[in-house]
Formats: C-alpha cells, sequence, structure tokens
C-alpha cells in the first residue's frame, strides 16, 4: 500500500507518455486513484490519451483489466452448483441471442448466471427487453439470483452488485475524450466485468460490420484475440466468435418485438441467421463446459432443445421464476403492441444489396426503442421488423420493412432514415458470411 | 463562428489523436473552449497528451501561438515611441539580466517596457527582487506605464492587463499532467505572452544545463531555434542566445542579493559570467532594433554605459521613477539583509568540478526565497552567495558559499542540499562554456 502511495500520477501519466509499460503496482495505483478521486479527470484523461496512442502490452493490459475487475464487488457464485456461463456481445442491432441461448443452454445442465445492462443505443438493453414481458422482475437480491439459478438453471438480472465501479468512471471520460476505440480499453472495460461476474465460462460474440463498433473483420479479430487471451490468461474459459452485423441480426428490433422473435425460435417457428448465431454462441459454451465435445455436437444438442420444446417451456420457467406472465411464450399478443403501423415498400426492382446496419438502428431509436441519454424512458412497443435480407429479390412495392410506431415516435424521421439505409441494387448480390470466425486458444 | 461551433470537442482530440494536422479554426476553436469552459479539463488534458505524443507542425505551433496571445488583452503600445524591446529568460538560478541591461538599453535610445511574472521557482521572479527595494512600485497602470518608458525609456512592472489567459490554464494543467516539457506547448506558453505584451524587439535567453529545463544545448537549440522561427513569423524580430546554466549564472542567489549583484555590475565593481550574458542579450536587442549593426558593437556600446555610470544612473531613475527608494544604488545596505550568515567550506582540497545547479535553487527556496506554491510568502533577504566557480582551485576550509539565513530558514536542509550539490574533484577541470550558441534568422 505505501509502495503505492509513493506513485504519483504524473510519473505514471509520463512513463506511459514516452512510451514505457506500467508495472503492475503503476496499474494498481491508477484503478486506486480512478475510484478513489486522487487521480483527478484531467490525469486519467491524459493518461487514457497517451494508452491510445502508445498501446499496451498483453501484460499491461491483463493486469488492468484485473484490477478494474477488483475495484468493486467481485460476485462469489460457489453457492450454485456446476459449471457457471456467462456470454457478453458487442452489440448490434436486432442482437436477441442471449433471451435464445440463455434457456437452451440451461437445459443441457449449464448454469446461466446472467447480469445484464440496460446500455445506450439503438435499442434497450436485455434488461429493457425483458421488462416488457408483464411483471417480469429484474432486481433480484444475489440470494434470490443464486437459488434461482440453483432451482431453474438460469436466471438473467441486473447488476445488484457494484462491479468494477473503476470501469463507470473510466468509460463515461473515454466517452468525451475520442478514446473509446482503443483496444486495451475495450477488453479492459468488458472483461472487468465479466470477471467480477464470477463465471468459469464465457462466450463472446464480436460483431463486425456497419453495425458494429469493430467495422472490418480484421479490427474484430483482434479484439476477439485479445480478449480470448486475456480471458484465458485470468484463470477462465473464454472463447469468440466473429459474427457479421451488416445487416441486423434478427428481423425484429425493439425491446417487445425481440422477446417475440425469440420465442419464435425458440417455438421452432423461425429458422435464419438470428437462430445460427445463438446456437453457436450456445455450443461454445456447452463445449467449453466440457458439456460436449464439438461445437458441432453442441449446436446439434441445441436444436434438440428446440425441437422437443424444453427450451421454450425453460424461458417459461425463467420468466415465472421472476414474476412475469408465463403465458406470453403461448400468446406474444401479451406482450405490449405498437399502437399502429407502417409498411415500407420498395420503389424498384431489383436486389436489397446493402443496410446501413447503424442507421436502422438509429431509426428504431427514432421511433422511441432505445435511449440518447440515460434517463430517456422507452416505448418497449415500437420498432422495426425487416421483411428482406441482403441478397434478397425485391420487387417494386414489396414491403421491406414495416415500422411500429408509438404517440412519441418520430415516424417522419424513422421512415427516411430507413428508406435511405436500405440499398435496391440492379444486381443479384450474395448474402453475406455469417459466422466470420471462431477464436480460441 | 458558426464554423468553430460546429466543431466538438471530441472530434478535434481524435484528429491529433490519429497524428493529423490541426487547421487554423480547429485551433482557433481549441483555444477559445479553454478560455470559455466549452472544453472542459479532462478534454483540454486529453489534447494536450495527443500534442505532446504526436507533436506539432510549426504551422500548428504558430496558429496556436497566435490564438493564444489573442485569447486575452493585447497591448497596444503604440503611444510609446521608437523601438520597444523585451527580454524572456526560460529561467535559471542566479540569472539577474533583466536588472543590468533593462536600464543599460535604455540608455541607447532603445525602450525597454518590460512587464515581468513572479514565478514560481529557485527565487522569486524579477518582480519579487524589484520588491526588495523599499517603495519601490510595480503595480503601475499602463497609463503610468507607457508615461514611464516614454519619459525614463524604461519600466519593469506586473501583467496589470490579462495577457494570454488561455495559457494560465493550459499552464496548470501541464503541471498536473506530465506535459510541460514539450516543445510546441512551450513556445507557444512563452511567445504568446510575449506577443500579447506588444514590443517590436525581443531577445530570447535560452538556459541550458543542469539548472535549466533544457539540460542538454541539442534540447535548448530546438526550443530556440523554433520560437525563434514562430517569434519572427509572428511579425516581430526575435534571436536567442543559448547560455549556460550548469552553474548559476551570478554568484548572488536570493531576491535582495541579486539586485545588489546587478548594482555591482551596473557600478563597474563586478565582472564574470552575469555580466557577460547581460551584455550579449542587450546587444541582441540593440542590434535588432537597428541601432548598431553588430552584436559586438552592441557589447562595446553597453560596456561604455557602465564605463560611464549613465547605466547606474538609468537604474537610479527607473526606481526613483516607481516609487522606490534611489539611494539602494550608491548604499546596497539599504536593501533587506539577512539575520545570520553560515559559511559552507570545502573538507578537501582540489578543483571545484560539478555544481548540481537545480540544487543551489532548491537550496535558496529552502531558505525562503523561492515559493514552493503561489501564495508562499518570500524573506527577501535570503539566499545563497557562492564564492567559488566551476574550475577554481579549491583549498580545504575554503568558504565555497555564505548562506544568508533568516528566521523560518530551514538551515540544515539548505546546507546539506548545498554540500551535496558541489563536487570537488582530485583534477582541474575547465570551465564550462558561457554562450553555447546564437540562433537568430
Amino acid at each position: 500500500m505505501s509502495e503505492i502511495l509513493r506513485l504519483s500520477p504524473c510519473e505514471i501519466i509520463r512513463k506511459k507518455r514516452f512510451g514505457g509499460e506500467l508495472n503492475e503496482t503503476e496499474i494498481r495505483a491508477f484503478v486506486k486513484g480512478v475510484v478513489d478521486g486522487s487521480f483527478a479527470d484531467y490525469q486519467i484523461a491524459a493518461l487514457l490519451m497517451a494508452i491510445c496512442i502508445n498501446g499496451m502490452s498483453e501484460r499491461e493490459t491483463l493486469a488492468l483489466t484485473l484490477e478494474m475487475a477488483k475495484s468493486g464487488d467481485m460476485l462469489d457464485l460457489r453457492g450454485i452448483s456446476g459449471v457457471k456461463a456467462d456470454k457478453h456481445s458487442t452489440g448490434g442491432v436486432g442482437d436477441t441471442t442471449s433471451l435464445i441461448l440463455v434457456p437452451l443452454v440451461a437445459c443441457c445442465g449449464v448454469k446461466m448466471a446472467k447480469m445484464s445492462g440496460r446500455g445506450l443505443g439503438f435499442t434497450g438493453g436485455t434488461l429493457d427487453k425483458l421488462e416488457s414481458i408483464p411483471g417480469m422482475r429484474i432486481d433480484l437480491s444475489t440470494d434470490e439470483f443464486e437459488r434461482q439459478v440453483n432451482e431453474v438453471g438460469c436466471a438473467i438480472i441486473g447488476q445488484t452488485a457494484e462491479l468494477a465501479p473503476a470501469d463507470k468512471v473510466l468509460y463515461a471520460l473515454r466517452d468525451v475524450t475520442g478514446t473509446v476505440d482503443c483496444l486495451p480499453l475495450v477488453v479492459s472495460s468488458i472483461l472487468s466485468k465479466k470477471l467480477a461476474a464470477g463465471c468459469d465460462v464465457v462466450v463472446l460474440d464480436v460483431k463486425t460490420g456497419s453495425g458494429a463498433i469493430m467495422d472490418t473483420p480484421e479490427k474484430s479479430r483482434k479484439l476477439a484475440e485479445l480478449m480470448v487471451r486475456i480471458g484465458n490468461l485470468s484463470g477462465k474459459r473464454f472463447s469468440a466468435v466473429i459474427t457479421d452485423m451488416d445487416q441486423p441480426l434478427g428481423n425484429y428490433i425493439g425491446n417487445a418485438l425481440e422477446v417475440e422473435e425469440a420465442i419464435h425460435v425458440l417455438a421452432g417457428r423461425a429458422d435464419g441467421d438470428l437462430k445460427t448465431v445463438s446456437l453457436e454462441l450456445g455450443a461454445h459454451i456447452l463445449r467449453n463446459a466440457g458439456r460436449v465435445q464439438t461445437v458441432r455436437a453442441g449446436v446439434e444438442l441445441l436444436e434438440e432443445k428446440i425441437r422437443s420444446g424444453e427450451g421454450l417451456m425453460k424461458l417459461r420457467e425463467m420468466i415465472a421464476a421472476q414474476g412475469g406472465d408465463p403465458r406470453v411464450v403461448e400468446d406474444v399478443s401479451l406482450l405490449p403492441k405498437a399502437k399502429a403501423k407502417i409498411d415500407l415498400k420498395a420503389d424498384r426492382d431489383g436486389w436489397l444489396a446493402a443496410i446501413c446496419t447503424a442507421d436502422v438502428g438509429n431509426a428504431a431509436k427514432l421511433l422511441g426503442a432505445g435511449r440518447e441519454k440515460k434517463t430517456d424512458e422507452l416505448d418497449l412497443s415500437v420498432g422495426v421488423v425487416m421483411h428482406k435480407r441482403i441478397g434478397d429479390r425485391v420487387r417494386e412495392g414489396d414491403v421491406l420493412c414495416t415500422l411500429h410506431v408509438g404517440e412519441r415516435s418520430d415516424r417522419i424521421g424513422a421512415y427516411n432514415l430507413l428508406k435511405r439505409s436500405l440499398k435496391i441494387g440492379k444486381e443479384p448480390v450474395k448474402k453475406p458470411t455469417l459466422i466470420h470466425e471462431v477464436v480460441e486458444e
């Protein structure tokens, strides 16, 4: 401790300014200073910029991640029997994989103890989606959480404990100093929360494309590789799947809308990219947890849990355990419904050639499905349903997508944004690769 | 203006983060944001760090300097007839050249309109030194200042106007984020204030060695070259002299003590490095102002002003004009005197081989001659008088220096620091080069 106290912020900042490698003591002093305020905002900002430009070694990134994980509560999940698994996505549009894979994996005997965030973004986070189920509680105590995971096999709740508070400070500053997209900072931000959440096995869904933070497969691979390496060095079992975000993953974009699509998938009524990615991620968890030998076998096992209806029943059980109305899994009309619908139609013949995915997300936000500021209130019923995917044949007058609008929706803004973001070409185009790469050690 | 408003801090920060060259509009938006608070401290800190690591082109440095100069009042000295000159030193120990060259240059018909600071450092700034003269006023109004320079030919006062307020904010942040020693930031900080002070001709004294910000001649040359280039690009006439700070320049270190040594030099009673550097700097001003053809001729003219006693009489006149007791120039005993003196003696035979100049300065500060914080009160009477210079023969028992101590002095701390900072060697050593280089365009 006294060793830490002797380190002044300026010394640490200057070491990184001149390209030095920070040792564990220096990184500990920094993270401690972030939490206790002995590093001022402007000193943190200066160090973050030096890290962005001069980089961090793997050793530094690991130390930063571990110190950030230790900066608040570390969840102790030893009260839950068996292997505990978690999943993280770098975020995209129509990305509802958690609601599908959590009950499916739980059916196979691997515990899914998932803490989710609300997040700023195109639509709400998993928590917002869950709250569109009438009565659903996401504010379980740690004891209730533990009991439910033991009994039901899965739970998805909000953060009760204060996980990695250093990340909150750092993220807020990165957001306003142009230092969000810096690999070691992204990695330590994501992993510190995952490590503090206490699971043994983690699968990462790293998105790539026009709706992702990392817009090229190369950047996404670098991020995935570093996260898997740092995650495994921390003593957990990590793997990552790089998946496409050049178009929305699911066809339903919103909050209640995404719950509805997840139910369709679990009920065996919907195939497609959302299902494929959900099963791939779930299969990695099963393989990493030792439940199956290969990812292929994992996918088959999860397919079987859909066919048998066990997956949908597990979701029903989880909803009931958390106080929600379990009948939604049989009757999606119990979910909040938008006041009105508006179709966006193709104005020419051709093929759907490209989608600006981020703008589809922004359109959903304009309708009220996502937050601009933390305090914004969502309209859980609104959103967009896509009817065409890239590569599909389109005829003039075909409905490309349907806007589900509410009273507070900016209908015109969203309509125009969607119109601009869907490009119809004169030539056939190939469907984009869905699963670009698997990263494991 | 609307163009500036559209530039977000993050965009500007990110451009520099990725090594881009900021254009004038971006630099104007930054400096404006520093002054009006639309750039938050942490955003300024992030940009300063990006500048430190990725550098700034000459064009960017010029734009930054000019915008900082324009960030507050720009002095209009057109009411003063003739060429107006100014001088700046990067700061050192026993550095009393202003008090010598200001009256000497004024005797030669070039107006010295000098605004000085108090500064943090080893001893007080020029203002503190002047205040050791009983009655001396340094808070003249701009009108009084102008009138005195017109009538007497010179004045040294504190900043009445708010010159380059952006620099105050930037300097305070650089100080606590490890970004002080960054060439374009140092240059823009110094020059912005000089440009706002409105003189036509400026000579820069760039120190090099163990007591200087720039500790090698190479670094000092880079700083000098950039300052002269940017200064001349701004439309003024600049030159720089790189002078030695491997030992204190004068032998007297303190406030009243330095006034005393300046009087000795002007009275023709003291030769040596302090006089040599003062005359060299003054001669550059005379040459740049067109008063003489060569620096050599300038030095001779200034020597003549010492021999004739005109220089000392000009100092007397300036002191009287500013309300000070003019009799000090004939009787230095009217200056504040320390309570006691302590001799530091050589403990062996040899040659004075090296001096840690910064620590001699720190010893003077421990005695009470300098400030740690802005609010510290100085003891104007205390300090150190050196009796040996590098290369001098030393016998055991010779007095190396004398501590002038007061009631609040840390005598033991200062004594021990001085003892450690004076190195006696067994072999003769060469005297250091005094004037390393002249930089002009």
